[in-house]
């Protein structure tokens, strides 16, 4: 087949990484202990398609072939050189393939001294290197196989930042039959990076689905919108990654150098370009499978239609706990099932046939076929025994099998997936159901899961508008009232407030009413030195309070503010960070003193729409505070989620801003207001930031 | 093999479940659709050890057997009659069977119109049932198979209320070489029950694991004193249930017509029972194979030893998502492995071989070993390539088998578990690895769940003493007041406080410090009628809402108490409940009125023993409250944990009792106080209850 332009969005040519003119493996070997025999073995399978070279100082032949001492004696310039030697020689090899005219380099060898300088001399002379501590690379589109193990072509491409971890992927992909377009093992990305290859997939025909492997996201940003247009020429992306567990975050650091990234941060940027996060490789082949055979539910409603009531029971929770949902059925439609189905059936979802597919093998389609055409359900879940009529009864595997293809005929018109939980998932009818675009699995963990994370595909909040990176106005100043004016310009409410210098001053407040807020507003920890005062009762008490933080604290821009003091506020945490490696993000949560006693909070790339906002606010644990708790009313959501809108966009757009927190912010039924403010620029700038008025109430 | 005694803990002779004299199939059938087949066919292989008779009034041969038309026809008596006749026609044959003398009957046939009055009546003819709506029973010693579908003897009994969720855990049991010994579909429990068929296991020497599927939980403090029973007996029991969402709640009801518990509750009883709770058929079986290949870990504390940085990073995800603890090893241990191990390694757990053990195949074991001989590791979990040697390199094959033996004498020598997840699940080592005692799984999700399913065994915690019912000395008296006189004599601290009935008794009250809380005791909802009163700040105002309150409410008990004010108190809910089915359980959690917001609970069987206590207050997310937050000073958590002991020891002991809840009690440095309490006797009694003081605060 011929290869497409592999110009990827990156605009890097990796051509000699997919389909080299020619190969050179140094340090090739017979000794299938060794590297050098995989990858000289595997060369040699594209032989018939490019000249391949097997390169050993110690011995004039490795499988039969002649081998050379050296890339300088060799009879051709090589295109790709694949470095299988100790890595004391690999400073020479490179040196000697560059004086040939290698175009790439793929470095197996782990341990080089200095990879950089050695990555820096290869870019010196326009060549490239994927490595070192590469596990290998391989193109079914090319015949080209340079790996420990070797693979089978299919439509799954692997870039893994494990070398090992791509070898399980693809071994457990091809214990379900599903074979690899193109692999890359990336190892240390001293020169070629993940993003550079990622992209180079857009190009690459044979690839239908990708997985990626990564403990690091360096770059983060570019490799989001890099899945992101992956996804949009109809290639979606599973990502496999770790940093859940303080120990896995601890094995990171040690193991590629790098700090693993929060994971919050990276499922929000996986929401955000349409990428399915899993945590295993069971279920990266899983997912992998049901995007290749299914088509992507438009949402997570489901309907679970089973044939024994424990096994519907248990499909059930299995799918709530994996983010489904599982809503009883309109009236109307539990009236026609019952009216089909036996007696004792259960016909509000999940449905339990109770004995009706035993007597007609045709009920499993007819009911499947009534719940997928109601509105409101965007997948049918199908659990039991359905797959073994086939095995049990032998008159009636023809039956079986049709009704798998009646199965099919639906999802095809209907573009509602069919995912099956059989008990017979070797059967000739799970191989039907696989070929008719209907995913059958031999548990219900997988059946569920795999629709769960196709279900991701479809469920990120959609955002108004790109993060265009304006250019700021003006530079972040220090203090609070900086803060609040900054703030207060994107639409973010205060309490009404005035700074003041002298006692004076405050004579000129006479619109403010009582209680008032002292707070000494360019001190950066004003709490702990006793630069805020709440509870001011009056002019007097107000007066009082300023001449003792004045004779303390000494001259500077005090603030005074009207203190909220309305019932029933509900406090909030409104905050926004732009993360080095993955850019902007909004997060809300409970507020106030304890929010990191709750661990109530949710996070998504920024900026959001309203509409996400709300969703932020609605999946809090404590979002029954906001709709009215015990008979309260309910605070102004839609006001809450334009607060946080607000924030997500300036987050967005001032690349100076590093880091923004509203806590608390006091929400009401007549709107919500920030009672304290802190804006953090990028590192080298000053922060303007506010007391942390919760301390002290 | 003979049959050891089959009366079991409940005292039932069902011997002729498990070993019938003779055997009669009515509804037998040649066709391979119809029940009536597939118990005919099973009981013929069985003919060998007793008569198999088969009866279908319409034809006179079926499976080249001569066919009775009735049970009256039969040549000797059915000691076993198996019915699978239409629901119609079962009144009939059971009277026929009860005539000729049968002692059980099975019942496969479901939709029976009175099936209450048919169960009686076999009972009074001393006879038992099993079932309807039985899919059958099987037992291996004994050649006893009648049941749709066919099993395989091993050492696992199952013991379904879903008969075809029981034929899916033989169907997975046997794809991994896992036999039944027993297998009983209990259907609607007419007559036999789980209880008595679990009770029956204990004497049942072929069963070494016992695998239970139950939607409803009728009679559950027998069945978790019987699973404790069989589970001291060295036959552990793997529980496999559902209702941990709104949908499978929905289905249990619609199925058995029995509402599903409360998961939490059934947890709890598992907890304190030693009974593995898994959640899916996949799970089972690993759980099982693990527990009948492997010893118990003593605690949760695993070391992780892989042969690549993202497989073992992964795994620390997977395992500490599963509740087993990845904990960084001590400085002495890191140091011996840096020792052993290339520069690249990780040694801090996981640990990486980052290419050791390709360099020398013995490394695995070696490490394996140094991190099991170290202190506080309780299991070791293995993932990577260890078992693709012997498919990559044939020279390997023999070594790696003798580093599985190796791994299985540390097992043997040490009594730690090793669990391993290969990359060849197949390979002659991953063979070798179970049948030294060493699981291996091809997926880590697999290998990390068996384990932390087979910990669960070590996790319950211990209670002092057993749950003594002691009559209650006196019945439970109505009103608050009554309420802290019963807390109070358990030692529950309450603050000082006095009853007055006229506002001339208020010149009593000398003693008591101001601020005042009035609360009219005698009410069950005061705070809603105006019943409360706090902050009262002196004698003053206490006279003038005394007077206001009796003036509205009128002649009572009203309580007068000093108001808890000390700073940094922490509001925690403590309560008990007696559940019908399950038995005495105590909860601990956030408190205050914001409780069912938080869902910050923990609930264990009671009573508990202070251990346990402080360990469910260790637990709940806002712990670091009570651990001193933000500076503050640790509350007394033991005192608080004496408290809930006596909590505990009072639901246990008091079965008039329904429920106690504290909510607040407030804990602080110097001791906790409970500010409400509320004491309901079970369902025909008076209850007594406080205000909810939260309320008006």
């Amino acid at each position: 087949m011929a290869q497409t332009s592999v110009l990827g969005r990156a605009g890097a040519d990796l051509s000699v990484f997919s389909d080299p003119r020619s190969v050179a493996v140094v340090g090739a070997s017979e000794d299938p202990a060794k590297w050098g025999y995989w990858l000289a073995s595997g060369a040699l399978t594209g032989a018939g398609r490019r000249a391949v070279h097997l390169v050993n100082s110690r011995t004039p032949q490795v499988l039969g072939q002649p081998c050379a001492a050296s890339l300088l004696d060799l009879p051709e310039a090589p295109d790709l050189v694949a470095l299988c030697v100790p890595a004391a020689h690999i400073d020479t090899v490179v040196d000697e393939g560059l004086q040939r005219g290698a175009r790439g380099f793929l470095g197996i060898t782990a341990g080089v001294a200095d990879e950089r300088a050695l990555a820096a001399r290869i870019a010196a002379h326009g060549a490239r290197l994927i490595g070192t501590n590469s596990l290998g690379i391989y193109d079914a589109s090319s015949d080209l196989q340079l790996m420990w193990g070797s693979l089978t072509p299919g439509p799954l491409a692997i870039v893994s930042q494990s070398g090992q971890l791509g070898s399980e992927l693809a071994a457990m992909g091809l214990r379900h039959g599903l074979g690899v377009s193109r692999f890359v093992s990336i190892g240390n990305q001293s020169d070629v990076t993940a993003v550079e290859l990622l992209a180079d997939l857009a190009g690459h025909d044979a690839t239908r689905v990708v997985v990626v492997y990564l403990e690091s996201f360096t770059d983060g940003e570019a490799l989001f919108d890099t899945l992101a247009a992956l996804r949009a020429t109809g290639k979606p992306t599973v990502l496999l990654t770790v940093g859940s567990s303080a120990a896995s975050s601890r094995m990171a650091r040690s193991h590629t150098g790098s700090l693993t990234s929060s994971l919050d941060l990276v499922d929000a940027a996986c929401r955000a370009a349409g990428v399915v996060r899993v945590k295993t490789p069971a279920e990266v082949i899983d997912a992998a499978r049901t995007l290749l055979a299914a088509p992507v539910p438009n949402g997570r409603r489901i309907a679970i239609v089973g044939d024994s009531g424990g096994q519907s029971a248990i499909a059930a929770d299995v799918a709530s706990e994996r983010g489904l949902t599982v809503a009883p059925f309109p009236e109307s439609l539990r009236e026609s099932l019952a009216g089909m189905l036996p007696a004792g059936a259960a016909c509000a979802n999940p449905v339990d046939l109770a004995g009706a597919g035993e007597k007609d093998i045709e009920s499993y389609a007819t009911v499947v076929e009534q719940v997928a055409a109601t509105p409101g359900i965007d997948a049918v879940v199908m659990t039991g025994y359905f797959g073994c009529y086939s095995q049990d009864i032998p008159a009636l595997a023809a039956a079986e099998v049709a009704v798998a293809q009646r199965l099919g005929r639906l999802v095809d018109a209907t573009g509602i997936p069919v995912v099956v939980h059989t008990m017979g998932p070797e059967s000739t009818t799970a191989q039907a159901l696989w070929s008719c675009g209907v995913p059958a699995f031999g548990s219900i963990e997988a059946a569920a899961g795999a629709l769960a994370h196709a279900a991701e595909l479809c469920a990120r909040p959609a955002v108004d508008s790109a993060a265009t990176e304006a250019t700021p106005d003006t530079a972040v100043n220090p203090g609070y009232w900086a803060a609040r004016e900054l703030l207060a310009q994107k639409g973010v409410a205060f309490p009404a407030g005035a700074v003041v210098n002298t006692g004076a001053d405050l004579a000129t407040l006479g619109a403010l009413q009582a209680p008032y807020v002292l707070k000494a507003g360019w001190l950066e920890h004003k709490s702990e030195v006793g630069g805020v005062r709440i509870g001011l009762a009056d002019a007097a008490e107000l007066h009082a309070a300023f001449e003792d933080m004045h004779g303390r604290l000494g001259d500077g821009d005090y603030v005074v503010e009207e203190q909220d003091v309305r019932d029933g506020a509900v406090e909030v945490l409104v905050s926004a960070r732009r993360d080095p490696q993955l850019g902007a993000f909004v997060v809300v949560g409970a507020g106030g003193t304890e929010t990191e006693v709750h661990q109530d909070v949710r996070v998504e790339r920024a900026p959001v729409s309203h509409a996400a906002a709300r969703h932020m606010l609605d999946d809090l644990r404590m979002a029954p505070l906001l709709r009215g708790w015990r008979g309260r009313p309910p605070v102004d959501i839609d006001g809450l989620a334009d607060l946080v809108v607000a924030v997500s966009e300036l987050i967005a757009h001032r690349r100076d801003i590093a880091e923004v927190e509203l806590n608390p912010v006091r929400a009401t039924p007549h709107g919500a207001i920030a009672v304290d403010a802190l804006v953090i620029p990028v590192a080298g700038q000053e922060h303007c930031e506010s007391t942390e008025l919760g301390d002290d109430t």
